[in-house]
């Protein structure tokens, strides 16, 4: 059985390789007759998109998307959503020398090992490209669940050893794409910025965090014990490319905590029971709790760079591998919009799952 | 849809609440003609047990288990095999001061909203008993992975601030469990248990880290792009009651380190394609490339303190809830069964699905 | 990946086999809140028990259940329902002349060859003792299906050559029981009564038919292209014991028939859109339109007759098998609940993943 | 939840409505490294495309598919297949006086009481042009299939009253594509297509079985108790458009037989265990038994006739609809390869998942 589907009634299905004519998305379990706005869905791919500043991979990459079938006069048919981006810009020369090189930390080595095929060219199945089909699915999943309210957002709390060390407050997620590495406090973007373009000059990269929030969710989404909504939350993340860790709420920091400093006390706010602290990250039993849902993924440095590395080849003969090609110095940035479309994707399918609970 | 089942071959799917009859599991898709070993189900049954040691809650629990369906003859019939642990030890007296209070941090209060129900005695569903079910299931799933020689362990590397700051090694696994807190360093073990000692007089509770290990799995496990083997494990380890964070390989501290330092050289050892290093936690691409596989799990301060908490009734009025019972001054001891079960659990299933691509 | 669950939403898994401990189900997805009427699945089980009258199996057998768990103060709470029936009446003393013998046109072979095992005593896993755990859950889900004021009923149409001619309307629901064969015309019911007592008598077995009615249900149930409504009922269908062939609407029959005599035309009826005939069966494009759903299931004669018979056991060796027990002559009376319970379940999990399609 | 996809592990997904831009497939799960045969795919395409003969619809409908992803240097990369298949041929024109009538016992009134949508050019969704993806996903079944020796085959055994009386063993599997109406047997077939003529001369449609055939599939193919082989076969075949019946083995005609003429007797004929008999129609306790499976599909008379229908429109207002375009006037020549196809992809499903019960 393979992975190339997710959720359950929001369910999307994704298909394409880099080296292939196009990469693609279905979904299927969409509303019917909902408006969709196509135009928001470019915004996010946008953001997206490599080239966008100087943090990021030069590499130009289409993104202009058809929309196949699933759409009717502007409005969601209830049938399958089915979109496809025409794969543009391939070079495979510039892979030549690649052919049988296991590249340190790519899936080149795993993918031949179970598939025994070599996707060399931009990396098959394991491109980073394929998110631009998940962001176009956590832009179909934002819509529908803004008629509830609910809104989702994420932003780089971490890159390298620099940390936001502030809260992100919902005024200031406006701020969040004012600068290139999308981190919304001024000082500490401008320190992201330059470490990142210091490390593209020496032909590295650079790990990194981003952080999501999702606000005015309602109680009840989650699906004990097994489909917890920090369950899903995290397989959703992990499952981006280069994501290497996960938390929610206090997270690792957590751990150092007494019960007595980590528990949130409940009070009533007007007609609302809400809670004076939020350690929980709005979720409780595998079940949001209606306050803000927040959680942090971490990102390794990317493995393709501008420098000389050892490796094997198929053989098992040693060869040294330069670098080259347009890639990104740090992941962070572009990933934000990914990490906001899995969130989106999560909490759609659960709050869809949800309805079907009460009587 | 709700949420109880996991796994897509392997698949189980748990059930019971503390108040009920009994708690239960079934596995369906469990390996036919397999002879089952009840006695190391029982084994790994009294590593999560409660009362074991002076750190963790002296509560009674039954985990007698009976087996009702799917062995004939000491061997697994291919069908599902079904077990049942009967509840015993119940106070619901215990309990009668919380009925209609939400205790800070529990699932009283998401639990009402979801469903409209209070299952106060014992936490209902949301009680941490379910995860003897667990532990069935992973003692089972071990005995079908040692047949390809794959093993897993797990243990507590952190216990507030106290953290382990060796490598374990393999050598190592046996000294896991020679102390109560399964830290296998002494000295750091006997500091974490007096941490917890002293936790526990003051009434209080503090979070702690396991870290799992999951070694000789082959090359392939892990299926693209959303079931890849860390996302699994991330949604495994995340419905895991009280996990707050979940990473694997270089983690939350990868996100410091450069490229070029991170990446994981690949190198010919005897007749085997193997890594310099290991920070790619054994999964490139989401797949596993035949390295150890190590990951870490977070665990928050248990929320049931023996201290007075303030917090409201369903009303939304004001009230003082003092803390009764027996429970856990720190979760991570007899977590590490539990973690190495969801481990097994998610293995065996990628190791079965895998088999599945093979032309 | 096995097979023992069905349904999306609300979601079965049956568990058991005749020669182990319990046969039981889990219902993961019920509706939470929901007073369970425990007396109507009890009167749902006698219906389908063995010895209920002269032309069924003489076989005693108990189908007493314990709930284990998804119960509180008699309302569902939203987490699984477990039901266990111990098995008792087991004489595997009976079975031992068959040990190694494959009778013929029943499962023995199959599964030895699939599973490699031999469940000898009552049939193993392929027991129609598994049906009990279907008729639970049926009379759950009649229960949840109650609200919506929709109601589902079986009959007995053929047994043998014997067909009931006459059209069923609603007003003849309460005849059905009143005869031992569950066909609600009385002179019908009377041949083929006698038909199946001589049947008996002669130590053999015959076939039967059983109709079942839908009605009430709202037009929209039903998930194009591969759900489609009546794709789901057959799969239900012919997942029963003996079940070999199902059709719906004007069926089997339809196909000799002109388009222009087989459309059903639409009027308006009072506010209400119908359709003047219903050959379409209550469901058109794999969506119901509001109309009755109807459709019929064919079983094949019983396969253990209490005459000699020709066959080969493991090593291949000519044998003669003697029949012995107490079998039912014609299965199709005891059918009936159960192909109303296999219908209430599909119709559930349609009317749950029906609202989840609505914006 | 909704319904566009089938199989657990060669899990097709199928997108696209007559209206839009394009039909498509998605297949997840199909083995690695296999060459594929688009020739094969063009070839079975070609005996489901409209204008094929007099007997069928004069529509011209392109069916050129585009291979999207999932095959690299003429071999599957075990990622997702994706096809595609441009809408032409679309003239909304001619369905202008359907705007808002609902067309007796089509899709056209559930679709717009679950979907609040009309897909009246080409029948949107609910299009039978669905079915090509279907083709194409069977042609890729069929070569996995083919390594281990199964062989899929079927055709038209019945159209209105003219039936085919007799056998068809596998020798006659090259006369089925000898003439249009696709039924083996020369006079019978004659005899078919002069009734199809005749009805279709007078603008009607008539209705017509189609039986399929599966040969040498190893014993121990099917899931119990849900996913039994012949349950999967019926959904599978009550899927596809205008099917109203489904029975296997003795089907309908053996609720007559006494069980002790049903019954099949094992006999030894060389090394194979084999049986005298095959009324089981190949399998039993839902599992494959090594012998012939073989089943009968019945369809409907297509529900577009060339002449005037009484109906309503949305508002419920009487109107008369009179037939137009270029119709089948009957289903079942075009539908041999659509069941083929199903038939393929069930077996592969089950051949899979069959491997993953072995210890």
């Amino acid at each position: 059985m393979a992975g190339n589907s997710f959720g359950e009634i929001f369910r999307i299905t994704t298909f394409g390789e880099s080296h292939g004519a196009a990469i693609g998305l279905v979904i299927d379990g969409c509303v019917a007759g909902m408006p969709l706005d196509l135009a928001f869905i470019r915004h996010q791919l946008a953001r997206r998109r490599p080239g966008q500043s100087s943090i990021t991979s030069q590499r130009r990459e289409s993104d202009e998307f058809e929309v196949l079938s699933g759409l009717y006069n502007g409005k969601t048919t209830g049938s399958p959503l089915a979109f496809i981006i025409r794969n543009e810009d391939q070079k495979p020369a510039d892979y030549d020398h690649l052919k049988t090189a296991f590249r340190p930390s790519h899936a080149d080595f795993t993918y031949f090992k179970k598939y025994g095929t070599r996707d060399v060219a931009g990396g098959g199945r394991s491109s980073a490209r394929e998110t631009a089909a998940r962001v176009i699915a956590g832009a179909v999943a934002m819509q529908v669940l803004k008629k509830s309210g609910i809104k989702i957002y994420a932003f780089v709390s971490q890159v390298g050893n620099i940390m936001l060390d502030k809260q992100v407050t919902e005024s200031k997620v406006r701020e969040i794409d004012k600068n290139a590495v999308r981190c919304p406090d001024k000082s500490t973007a401008e320190k992201m910025i330059s470490l990142i373009e210091s490390i593209r000059k020496d032909g590295d990269t650079i790990g990194g965090v981003v952080s999501g929030v999702i606000t005015r969710a309602e109680a009840g989404l989650g699906e004990p014990v097994y489909d917890k909504l920090q369950a899903d939350l995290a397989k959703a993340m992990m499952s981006i490319n280069a994501a290497h860790g996960f938390d929610y709420g206090s997270g690792f920091d957590g751990v150092r905590m007494k019960g007595s400093e980590h528990n949130d006390v409940f009070v009533k706010r007007g007609k609302k029971i809400t809670t004076l602290t939020n350690r929980s990250g709005g979720i409780q039993g595998g079940i949001s709790n209606g306050e803000d849902i927040y959680f942090r993924v971490a990102f390794k440095p990317v493995s393709t760079i501008m420098k000389d590395q050892q490796t094997v080849d198929e053989s098992g003969k040693k060869i040294l591998i330069k670098g080259k090609g347009r890639h990104d110095p740090c992941v962070v940035p572009r990933a934000v919009p990914i990490v906001e479309s899995m969130a989106a994707v999560v909490v759609l399918d659960h709050f869809l799952r949800n309805k079907t609970i009460q009587y």
